[in-house]
């Protein structure tokens, strides 16, 4: 019994491994390198971590833990998108929503629903953990392209408005984090790294 | 305050990243290409949600995944040590602990002193947390080479008696994913991927 249940966990195991090939569009800190799905899932677990007691009411760390873990790995089946491309919604889409019914699927049924479930609550960004968990995800990549002479910004051209517009996000999951965010933001723009 | 605190964790947070250039030994699943800390940290995370429920004993999974998610940090300083490698102590050395203290120090003191306790307890391997984080730290290796036809354990000549003493330890934390290993390892004798 409890064979057929590792095995089938061994299977999902094996298939969320495909993640590691994913690769987003920024770039590691003060480098030229692309970052894949795997290392930016395990940069923002550990800023969860770290930065946890920054939110703005208690938060269930763990749950938060395991949001920014599997947010991507829909992205097995339903490639990375670039979050300043406009041509594309961003966010749950009908593939990613197919890709998290196969991928988390292999897992015995109980625990499929509970992943699925933790994904559409991170997707749908209205509780605590999630805006959490999203604040984390907005805010690395801010942290690399300041380290990386404006980054993905200047690579394709994306001045302060719309920068603001998608960082903002990090105010719903914890106002002092926002305040340095939007520091490290106005400082951009003062070290023209930032188009306004 | 907040934003000195803030400052501190960043800093953390910028040079953690260091760990994506750190190469293991071991292979991706299927693949020729090696595994970096940050992607088997990663995985050790996934593996810890998925698989904690087999654990001997009910353990606090978030300190689990605390433990999974720092454990190889110090290797930004230390470097990455072969398991099977004879000639050096794979657990605790010298460099390590002085890693430790350096990277992990780059947190406000409380934070700091939190992080080294977590990776000492880890270390120690006597709790049952610890003890289940280990079992998932044996246990992806022995996944990853029995999908690559052997992986290690024929590039480097590692046979039965040598893999067995090393991935027993998995036993420790769990005596039904011990049972699943304990298989995978005798079906790789009888596959000749693993030499007796």
């Amino acid at each position: 019994m409890n064979i057929e249940k590792i095995s089938k966990q061994v299977d999902f195991i094996k298939e969320i491994d495909k993640i590691k090939y994913i690769q987003r569009k920024t770039k590691l800190f003060n480098s030229n390198r692309t970052e894949n799905d795997a290392e930016h899932s395990w940069h923002l677990a550990m800023m969860t971590i770290v930065l946890s007691d920054h939110a703005d009411e208690p938060i269930d760390v763990l749950k938060v833990l395991k949001m920014v873990l599997i947010h991507d790995i829909v992205e097995i089946d339903a490639g990375d998108t670039f979050i300043y491309d406009s041509n594309k919604n961003h966010n749950n889409t009908d593939e990613e929503l197919i890709a998290a019914k196969r991928i988390f699927g292999l897992l015995p049924k109980q625990q499929a629903e509970e992943f699925i479930a933790i994904w559409e609550e991170f997707e749908a960004g209205k509780t605590k953990e999630s805006k959490f968990a999203k604040s984390m995800d907005r805010f690395e990549p801010l942290l690399q392209n300041t380290s990386n002479n404006g980054g993905t910004w200047t690579e394709f051209g994306i001045d302060y408005s719309k920068v603001f517009e998608k960082k903002k996000v990090i105010k719903e999951g914890s106002k002092s984090i926002w305040n340095y965010a939007e520091n490290l933001i106005n400082e951009s723009v003062e070290k023209g790294i930032l188009k306004k």
